[in-house]
This record gives structure tokens, C-alpha cells and sequence, in this order.
């Protein structure tokens, strides 16, 4: 049993980490940490804890934090992470950070893409990319984790297997991507007021500019030892949870579903949250919804030369808090699944 | 470890059960039947299961069930049930019956209110009934359960505490009700067509005529120890899941809401599944939503002389599958919360 | 033709005045006023005006406004409604207040209920009460209408039938109503938050605290010549216009659905935009939605003696916007129906 | 004041044909069919009409219907059409044909596509395509009209301004594009189950198999003078209502976001439906559900060399029945915009 500690809890992600580790067998939330709502129940800005978790926010104090918990997830907004991070790491503590503080190995790549300064270069490049299917072994022997963004965690496991094989252009990637609200954050916004979002779809960043762009490239790019440049457009549609994500490749040789789908279920076989589906199957939204799992399909265009790849993810599991626990599990020594098995809600 | 039969299981209450089974540590599900998709793998209906679960549904067969499970739950429709309960019961295996077929002691109740014939009368009477916060000895001591109604037990649950202290006049209530949509059932309809049944609000069965009213009257006026006489209004509502319950009644003597929270707390203390929300917050669908809890709160009109009681549970869990496994797992001998301890999902 | 101005036209009621008004024959928008706005196109606001609206939000200024425009829709919050309507109608200029500070004639019910003081009592009395089946002529000679509230708009038109014939106990109402989320305003909150919205169910101001109350009273008691009582619970739905009424009424004597019926079917012969269904038939939310029309469904319950009244409206038309234009037409001498004549969106 | 037809009035598309041409100042429906449900009221199928529009459908008879009305529109499933339009061509009415059964001028490509033969080959060329923006003056010449796509509606009016000025590859198009739910039709399926639909994404027809690309690309290749290629995924999205296209371009040469703007603007300056949104506002499909306009917002990635173009359309009505009508007004010699002004529903 350890004692874990979350910094930035009021929102969602920070939320969904106190609802999913409530049940973990091994681990007791101790110290939970939003400075706005201190003195506050959890259960008074979330409902559904009444009478099942009964702690309260804390202002977030450095000596506090070291007394109650081992471990720490920062559940806190890019910029700010970046406040906390270095002072728990040289308390020897573990840290799983969910924001993109600590991503780049660069400063200035971060700096260009979040348009704010880094406070803490030294630190760049220290944390292992906590994509547990593509860099477990790195993750297994670390410290100090770097959860990566939602939309990263969904096209990445969804291109890999082509990248490593070499099968498609590694400069000819379009990934066409839809967020639920709870990505937006729980504050209250125009965009995701129920009246402006209920059966809609919009679309922001559109033509290159989204901060997840540099780390998508990056770690694709690690793959296949290749650079590689992607078109990416996200948008807001009207679900909760999830990332469903279409990715466009061109193929550098002809290629069948039948046989690219072999190479994913064998890239993913002892990957227990990543389910690749049947030919003619492809994921949903809802299949995944409330659980770690990734469903991805695909499906060759044989008149135009392209692989599409369908992925989908909880934003909240697997694209943040899940994903977050399931490297907890990893540098903890735990079952890579614990705490994480819930299958997703149908209906 | 005991193993479990699901009979019709294809259904959504059928499909529940096998997504809370599928994790819960004390059960293996063994046999699944649907004479309609028999043969066909569990996934390809519902497609969160893909490799998760990788059971194909049977057609029922009496010898092969009998071999295959010591628990049975029956998931088939009204007026089917019957005819596989009298046969596993014969055979002194446990049966959860989810359907209404055993839920009246008289033949003549069930005829009229479920508009067909009763097979088999000499088992009425037989079963305990599931509500397991109200009758939780006479469950623990069974092997035949009557699992109750998603409506009833949302009702019930609230107005337990009044017609216990006599509060409230028995013979003037009303329950207002809304049904998230997966109430009608996995078969399309009219009614359940995204387009008719998004942003929308409908009512059905208007004017006393469902058939969960005689249901609620008896578990009510065995409660109370007089005749309970109340108008129940079922609508469709655009959500998945849910029973969300609004409960008008009219009160024998002044009474403030601290005075009612204080008594439903106390009556509940010892209740893991029921919540009642401190004074000013009221139950929400989404809080208890892929939950087996069951929220309640309440107010006070002292201008009418009136009290409203709110409850909400997920239809599919508490009203259904989950209440079904706490069932099993009281008749098992297991922790009442085994497997169902998913906190509901916010956001 | 005719020159209208919106004061407050940045809120979804000022929105929707502006979507209606658009295609209306005989008017022409000259003026739309939103303070924190000024300078500001409607369209940056609504992307649905691109192209079709190309009017700025100014500032309000009693000057301009007289100038600009002859018959005024004020769509301001209450308490800043009051500080308009005077120096208007001291302009001899028609004015609508869709705002409920001039719904009572006396001061003490409006500042018990809306807790606020009213600054203008001398007006307090002076306008048409501007639900337009039931007050017609009193409007057509009106030049200042106060235009009701949501909720007793949906309420009211439900039960006058039964109150006229003195069909029902007076003192013995309940209506349980639902309002889709534009009813909060377009104001971002955590209630309307999509992720906090959708496929929920919630409550609000349960117990008889909610300022529509003594509306409903008042004119349910002008139209039965009796003191009227009710117990009124509003819930928000997961839907984004409507207003959903469920009305319990305990009825006096022995009587038929189908003579009700008859009985609202001859009361409502002469107005178009209420819709009496046909026995067996209930309203719908999205048979509604878009449009300026009432639907009423009701069904006696004999075992419990109470006639159960449905009725759904689109709470920014008919409960707001739509019923502001239908009383300019009245006190304009135009069709009742002119620019009004849309009908519900299904799907 | 002309009469109409509309054969095949029970679906969604017929339906919403009697929605809008109910308030069209010119016509008058004189003549619904629907076989499988004559003798029935229009209001009995769907209840926003209870009290509107008193129309009972009608088995199709050629006698009857060349009696009852001038102008047909065809409301059809593709290859039932077909069974219909030349008996009224025959007769000299003038016919809108809402399916694909005339798009093609060559019986080949439609037998492989619909994957069905198709028995009137002589009509094939003859009708006049109805992509009003595109092909106004050939539609008022013609007595014949074949109404596009919901899909090509959307993605060809995104996109011809491109090909147009040859600013893009013709053979490295990318469609990626959301359906609404009543895309699939008013039959109930497990697809569009409340419970399957909701809070969902999911996709089908994946790989190049939809039967809407030999359209595009024909209408793009006569546009473009060359021949079009395209990749093509139909999605399905939670919102009743709307198709959302996200296209993406591969530019021929380096131009702004602001210059395309511009040729965007000047090409569509005299289509009243079709509106450029300006740069960094994207289409949102509740800013046009329930309307006949098309908005379009682009933007340029200069990374990697595409130009990212959005459209959102109401399906129902640009995508179907408000382009018939719009097509309607142009061959009657109708102001083009008659019964079609509506603004989008915000909120």
C-alpha cells in the first residue's frame, strides 16, 4: 500500500485520478491539492464522491507533500507544473506529470509551441515519455514521468506499427481528430456551454497550430528513425470523453488490410489495453468510454494508395489520469492493469 | 471462485452483467445463452468486449446449463423468464430473475398488470424480493431471488424512511420518473431513434397503467403496514442511463428537511449503495451513472405541506445488473460490494 | 414596416428576438443594444448571422433608442429591465419586457420572490400580462406587455381548461417542469458545462423557492376566481430548448379523458399555436422546439382520482421571444401568426 | 400558387419537405405518398405536424398523382426512383429526384457504386445535376433535376473555387466528413439507437466504398477539367442533423489563408446560401442545422503545404430537401430563397 498525492486535483483530470484510484487495491490517496478550492470537499465540486471519498483540497505546501505521499501526479495546467515538478523530484518523490512541461528534450521547441518560457531547462529531457506500449523498459527504470497529451496517446499507438515497418511516407500524414468537452477543461467556456456544444462540431487550431504537433512529430519520429511532418486538425464534438482520431497515410507499396492488420496484432500482442479489431470493424467512441483501452481499426484505399487508421481513446483514461496510473503501476513495480480493468460503457 | 450462467444474454441488462462480471474476483462467467445470436461471439454485439471477452452466446439448454453454472441469472423478457426459472430452480441451482415474471405473490395481480398469462403460478410467492437495503436477511437466507424493477427500486428507496415513521399519508403519492433510453431495450425503435429521442423529453403509459405501479404499491405497503395508493408517470428521457425519480408527498405533520435528513441518514447508515446528499444538493443521473449507488435527496415545501424526494440510479446497475450481483453476492456469502465498488462517472 | 429595437440583445432570448425578427415581413431590426458588447458585430457573438445579420451591438441611450426604433423588446436581466422600461415608455414608445420585473402588481410579491427592491413601483400594474390566448384583448389596447415567464407560460396554458370549469382543487397542484439548458442563459456556468449537461438530469430551487411560482398563482387564481396552490419543482435537462410540464391535478368530480379533451379542444379552438392532442398522444420537446407552438396531452388516472396535463413549449420562442413577437403583432394590429408560422424540427 | 407532390413523404427527407414547403408563399402540397403507410396521417408519424398539416399519405398512383400536382418530388430509396420518375417525366411534370438514381451519366458506374442494375439507362444523362451554386443556369432550363449528395453538397461546394483556379492537385484530396444520425434514415437500427448513437463517433464505408465518391469526383472533374481523385470517410457523429467536411489540399504553390479567403468570397458573392466565413472562424454545424446555408472556413498549413478546408450543411435541408426546394424555386422562376430563409438554431 502506498501513499500517492495529487497536485492540481479540482479538475478534471485530477478528478478522474481520485475516481479511478478509489479502487486501486494498492494505493491510498493521502493529499490531494487545489489551491482555489482549499478547505473544500472533493465531493462538493464533484457529486458523485458523496459519501464515498471524503478528503478535502489542501493548498499545495512542499514539507506537507513529503510527510503524506511517495508518489505525485501533477494534474496541473502546462506553465504551472513546471512550479512543483523540480522541488518534488529532489525530495526523491516519483513523479508523474500530466501536463506538457516536460515533454521536449528542448527548450526551444517547448517555447515556440506553448508560447511561454521554461523555468526549468535543467529538467528537459530527464523524464521518460510515459507512452507505456511504446517505451515500457524506459518507463519500468524511472522516476520521473512525462504522461503524454491526449491526442499524442491516440495517433501515436495508432501509426506505429507502419512506422516501424517502414510501410508508409513518413512526411504524408494527416491526422483528422475529435476531443469530447471534458478536454476543454471543467471551466466554464462559450465553447463548451451544452447549448453551444450539444450535437455540434467545431473545430480549433485549425492549419498547424496545436502544441500537441511537435510531440506527435517527435516520438513518430523516434520510431521510425525518420523526421516526420504531419497536417493535424482537431475538433470539438459532442461527447464527454474521448479522442477519436482518423489518420490518412500514403503507402509506399501496395499492402492489404488483411495483412497490415497481422503486423498490428502482433506489434500489439502483449499490449493488454491496445485491442485492434477485425477487418471491417472499427472503433467507437462509446466501445472505450470510462475504461484504458484503445480500439484501432484501419482499412486500405487501394484507389488512392492510402492506409486509413481509426483510433479511439477516453481523453480522461488512457489520453490522461488512466494512462497516468498505468505509470504508476509501471515505476511502482504493481500489474501494468491494476486498478485499470473496467471495460468501457455499452450502452 | 463459482461459475455463472447468464440467460439471454444479449440483451442490455444481459450485456451489463457480463461487463461487471468480467472483473468481478469471485465469479467465472461460464455460459452465456441467446437463442437468437447463437454462435455468435459476444464482441461482434457489443464491440467494447473485443478482446476482452471472448465468449460466444448458446442457445439455452437445460443439461448443458446445469453443468456449466451454479448461478443463473435470467435476463429475458417478461413473460419468457417463466419458462426457464421452474426448470434451474428444479435442478437446485441459485437463480437471480431479472424480469417481472416473479415478482407478485397473486397470479391475478400479475395477469392484469403484465397483460398475459402466468405459467406458473405455484412458484409466486417463492421468491425473495432483491431490493437488497430492504430486505437484505430474507435474500441472504434464498435461493430464488425476484430482482426488483429499475422504477420500484428508484421509489422505493426514497420513500422507505417516510412510510416507516408514518410521515407521510400512504395513500397520496406521486412519482414523477424519467428512463434513460436503454430502459426500452436494445431492439430499435421509433422511440429510441437518436433523432427522435435526442434533446427530447417524452412520456408513455400516462394515467396509472405501467406495470411497475403494483409493484411499488406492495413493497410500499409492506414498508408501511397500510395501503399505498399512488399516480406514476413514466417518461423517456435523452439519456443512456438512469432512473431519475421526483416524488411528491403530502405530509401528516409539519416536519423540517434537517429533521427528514436526519432520519434518512440514520435509516441508510449502514446502506454502502445509498447516498443521501446533505441539505440544498440533490441527486443527478450523471453522478451515478456505471454506478450501483442510488442518490437521494430532499426538501420540504411548507407552503403545500409537501415533501420531494429525489433519487437517482444508473437502470442499468442499481435497477438492474448491479443490484442483480449484490444479490449474488449475498447469497453467496460474498462482501455485498464485491465488484460493484465503480465510483459513477463525472464528468 | 416597422422599426423594432432589442435592448440586452446579446442573451439567448435577444438572439433568438433577432433570428425571428430577421425574416419577419412587416419589421425592420434597427437597433440592438448589449453594453458589454458595444461595437461588437451579433454574428462574432451567433456564427449563425454571418452573412445574414450585419448589425453591431451599441450601447444603450435613451436618445438613440427613441430615434432609431418605435416598439421596444427589452431582454434584460431582471432588477435591469426596471431601469429601461420608464424612460421608453415615457417615450410613448411600445414596449415589450420579456424580464419578470413587471409581471406583479404589487411590490412586496416581486421583492419577496426576487429578492430584490423594485425601483419603479408606480408602474407595477400598469402592463398587460402578455400570455396572449388568454389575454388578448387586453393586449391588442396595450402599448407596455409584460411577457411571462417560461415555466408559467407552459404551466398556465395547461391548466386553465380545467381551472375555468372548475374541473380541479385549486389548492392542490403540482407541476414538475424541465428547462433545457438555454433556460440558464448563455452565460457559461458549471450547471450548463456540456460535460455536467449532457445525459443529465438535475434539480434546482426544490421545495417552493422558485420566483415563477407567484406568477402562476397569481394568473391560474385571476382565471378560477379562487386562491390557487401549487408545489413547483424545475430540473434541467439534457436538452437545449424547451420547457417540459407535468402537472398532477386532483380532480373535483368524475371525468372522462376523452370530455377533457373535448373540453380543451373547444378552449383552445381559436388559437394556432396551441395544439391539443388526440387521446393517447403526449407532447414532445422536439416537436416543439423552433417553433412558437404549445402542445397539450393530458389522461385521467380514475384509481387515483387526479387528471395528469402535459405540455411542451420551446422556452425561447413561445416561452420567451416568440410570445414577445406574437404580442407585438397583437399590438401592432399584424397577423397573430406573422413571422411565427415555423414548424417544430423533428428530427 | 403551384400544386406538388411528394412521393415517398414518410422518411426523413419527405418529412422535411412538408415541413418547409408548408410556410413556401407559392405552393401548395397537394399529393404525399408512402405506401407502407397509406391511409395514415402525416401527424401520426411525426406529431410536430398535429394541428399543421392535416395531409394523410396516399398509396402512389400515376393517375392520381398527374391529376394532383405539377411538380414531383422524389423522396425515394435509390432504385425505387428510378420505378417512379419516368411515368412523370412521361407526363410532362417537372421532377426533382431526391436519390442517386439519375446523378450518373453512365450506367456502369452506377451499377458498381449502388451495387444494383439500373432499368432506365435511357434517362441517364438527361437530368440536369442540382447543385444550384454550381449549376443554376443549366437547373432553370430543365424540367429534370437530380438533387446532389448530402456528402458532394458538402465537400464540392468546399472546394470548387480550388480546383477552379488550379491552386491544388486534383489527385490528393482528402474528404473526411461527420453525418448526422438522420443521414441514415428514419428505419430504426442498432447504428442509431439513442443508446449506440449518443456521445459516439464511430465510422463505416471505410477504405473508398461509399457510393457518394464517383459523384464527387465527376463534379469535381468536370469542374476542375481534370481528373479528380479522393479519399473518402463517412463518419457517424452525435447530432441529429448536419454533414461536416474537413478537406484537405495539397496547394500547387505558396498562397495565403487571406487570399484564398478572398477567391472564396468573390466566387460565391451573388449565392445567398453559401457563406465565407472570415479568417479564423471555422463552421459549426449548429450554426446552419435547420437552415439551407453552407458555411466554409479554410485555412493554410504552410508546414506542410495544405490548405485545410471546413464546410457544415443541414443535411436534411441543403443536403436534401431545402436544395429540392431551392432547385423547385429555380425551375418555377421563384425568387430562388422562397420558404428557405431561415436562420440556423443558436443555441
Amino acid at each position: 500500500m502506498i501513499n500517492v498525492g495529487i497536485i492540481g486535483a479540482s479538475g478534471y483530470t485530477g478528478a478522474e485520478l481520485i475516481r479511478l484510484l478509489t479502487n486501486h487495491p494498492k494505493v491510498k490517496i493521502s493529499y490531494v491539492t487545489a489551491n482555489k478550492y482549499a478547505g473544500q470537499k472533493v465531493s462538493a465540486l464533484y457529486s458523485n464522491f458523496y459519501g464515498i471519498c471524503n478528503l478535502s483540497f489542501e493548498k499545495f505546501d512542499l514539507d506537507i507533500a513529503k510527510k503524506k505521499a511517495e508518489v505525485f501526479f501533477i494534474a496541473l495546467p502546462h506553465g504551472t507544473a513546471m512550479d512543483v515538478v523540480p522541488e518534488l523530484l529532489g525530495s526523491s518523490r516519483k513523479v508523474i506529470d500530466l501536463s506538457g512541461d516536460f515533454r521536449f528534450p528542448k527548450k526551444d521547441v517547448y517555447e515556440k509551441w506553448y508560447k511561454m518560457p521554461h523555468k526549468h531547462p535543467e529538467l528537459l529531457g530527464k523524464a521518460a515519455y510515459g507512452l507505456c506500449e511504446i517505451n515500457r523498459e524506459k518507463i519500468k527504470k524511472s522516476n520521473f514521468i512525462s504522461n503524454p497529451g491526449c491526442y499524442p496517446t491516440g495517433s501515436i499507438l495508432a501509426v506505429v506499427p507502419l512506422l516501424k515497418e517502414e510501410i508508409i511516407f513518413e512526411d504524408d500524414i494527416i491526422v483528422d481528430a475529435f476531443t469530447g468537452a471534458s478536454g476543454a477543461g471543467r471551466s466554464a467556456s462559450k465553447e463548451t456551454h451544452y447549448c453551444s456544444c450539444d450535437e455540434n462540431v467545431s473545430s480549433y487550431k485549425v492549419g498547424g497550430t496545436h502544441q500537441h504537433i511537435p510531440e506527435m512529430e517527435k516520438e513518430m519520429g523516434k520510431i521510425s528513425g525518420k523526421e516526420v511532418k504531419l497536417t493535424f486538425t482537431p475538433h470539438l464534438a459532442s461527447f464527454s470523453r474521448g479522442i477519436y482520431s482518423t489518420i490518412y497515410c500514403k503507402l509506399k507499396k501496395s499492402i492489404s488490410t488483411e495483412e497490415l492488420l497481422k503486423i498490428y496484432n502482433n506489434f500489439y500482442k502483449d499490449d493488454y489495453f491496445v485491442k485492434v479489431l477485425p477487418k471491417g470493424v472499427y472503433p467507437e467512441v462509446k466501445s472505450v468510454a470510462g475504461s484504458n483501452f484503445c480500439q484501432i481499426g484501419l482499412e486500405v484505399d487501394e484507389r488512392t494508395g492510402r492506409v486509413i487508421v481509426i483510433s479511439a481513446i477516453d481523453n480522461l483514461v488512457k489520453g490522461a489520469s488512466g494512462q497516468a496510473i498505468q505509470n504508476m503501476n509501471l515505476i511502482c513495480g504493481f500489474d501494468e492493469k491494476e486498478g485499470l480493468k473496467t471495460v468501457g460503457l455499452i450502452p
